[in-house]
């Protein structure tokens, strides 16, 4: 007999043996039914990166809470669009994707495969949130980052979402202090690589690089999270610069 | 003595050896000096991936039209990064991406390297604009989306670019017909994956699809592209959905 319980799918960009992806799981299980699907290894600033070329797998594996899901070998993308097509046996009622080790806020978006992934669950058609800690340590006190995707997800639940937004929570570790509402802060790296030469005197790059907040107002995803408190921002997956389409449409091209 | 000159760099994701690379670098030279980086292979659909955990090398490499230029390990965005911060030896005055072979117009602008590349050289602060053809066969007629790209990039160096914003250029193959203002059609992909077996008897997916357009307004860039015509779209790397920003920030979370 059909399950009559909501059915969560489970993502992530940090692949199946994060401790974050557990812990997600684990406040997705109050919801409803819990389907995992993620990446079998590290995918990381893969972006919204989709595999064309090569053809994917799915494994079995058992996430550290014990919880059975499907290994993709591929990106985070690819997870939710093959548990959405192949994998799954009925339609998911909410995605997540995370919890991910590092934040992603202000630019780190862009770069950021964990929000992707729940970009893709939006493109989809179902509501979709990214839960990232700002803590890369894998160690990190996940407790106020489950808080947090706890009060997104029974918002979610309550009050639907508007077509094509996607919710992007950041929370830093130990308690959560407080959830605000957010923008995605203007930001970019500097000094971005390391010029080093290898032992056989070849040269190589390194990225590495850093933050630099070009915006200082308090209701930015980053400046709410120095202050210690969690963020939450809606993103679309619509690029067209709304803002000076009208002004830009009016002259000759 | 440094060179007085407009410096344009060049970039794209099908890789050095792509025929679009060569033709967007010909259009380039009528502006200025050209720095073409590129990825050594085909590098499609990475959207906006960067490399993290592997070091970036470069090689110099000759282009079919003769420029010489250097060719990265990486995706697209890394090539505009490592030229930015370590290969020119002056700031670029436009950045240009493409031409791909294969549109990058309503959702597949989320999965383009092409565009993410530009979208890089927006956050690094430089007028940057993405090309692509609808054709996705090497030998396709570039006249048209070279024409395109030639009025874009006339267009950006006569009246600047609003902050944040970056030009995405589509056009058919074959002469242009005309290029029109757009913005990202609302689009998805539906029967996304094939279902395979292996020799071995394994089971395997590989991604196909269909497109989808979900909006029939006539400044949406798929249907222009389906008109004949070129299409720009004005997009930003902001993803924050200001449109129902305010709304949400009011409710309790």
């Amino acid at each position: 007999m059909p399950s009559s319980k909501r059915l969560i799918l489970v993502c992530n960009d940090d692949g199946i043996f994060s401790p974050g992806i557990s812990a997600l799981a684990d406040v997705a299980k109050k919801f409803g039914d819990v389907a995992v699907v993620a990446p079998d290894r590290q995918q990381s600033a893969v972006g919204h990166s989709i595999t064309i070329m090569d053809p994917l797998r799915t494994t079995s594996f058992e996430l550290k809470n014990g919880l059975v899901g499907q290994a993709v070998n591929g990106t985070p993308a690819d997870c939710v669009k093959l548990a959405h097509d192949q994998i799954l046996d009925r339609k998911p009622d909410l995605v997540l994707s995370g919890i991910n080790h590092g934040s992603n806020a202000g630019i780190n978006i862009i770069y950021s495969g964990t929000v992707s992934a729940a970009t893709e669950g939006t493109i989809l058609g179902y509501p979709s949130i990214a839960v990232s800690c700002t803590e890369f340590d894998e160690k990190a006190d996940l407790q106020g980052c489950m808080e947090a995707a706890e009060r997104a997800i029974q918002f979610v639940f309550e009050n639907g979402l508007p077509k094509g937004i996607t919710l992007n929570v950041n929370a830093p570790p130990g308690p959560l202090k407080g959830l605000k509402w957010t923008r995605q802060a203007e930001s970019r790296y500097t000094d971005e690589y390391e010029a080093r030469v290898d032992p056989h005197k070849r040269p190589y790059y390194w990225i590495t690089g850093r933050l630099e907040i070009l915006d200082q107002s308090e209701d930015l995803d980053i400046n709410v999270l120095r202050e210690g408190l969690g963020s939450i921002s809606p993103i679309q997956y619509d690029l067209t610069a709304y803002s000076v389409f009208s002004a830009l449409s009016s002259m000759e091209i």
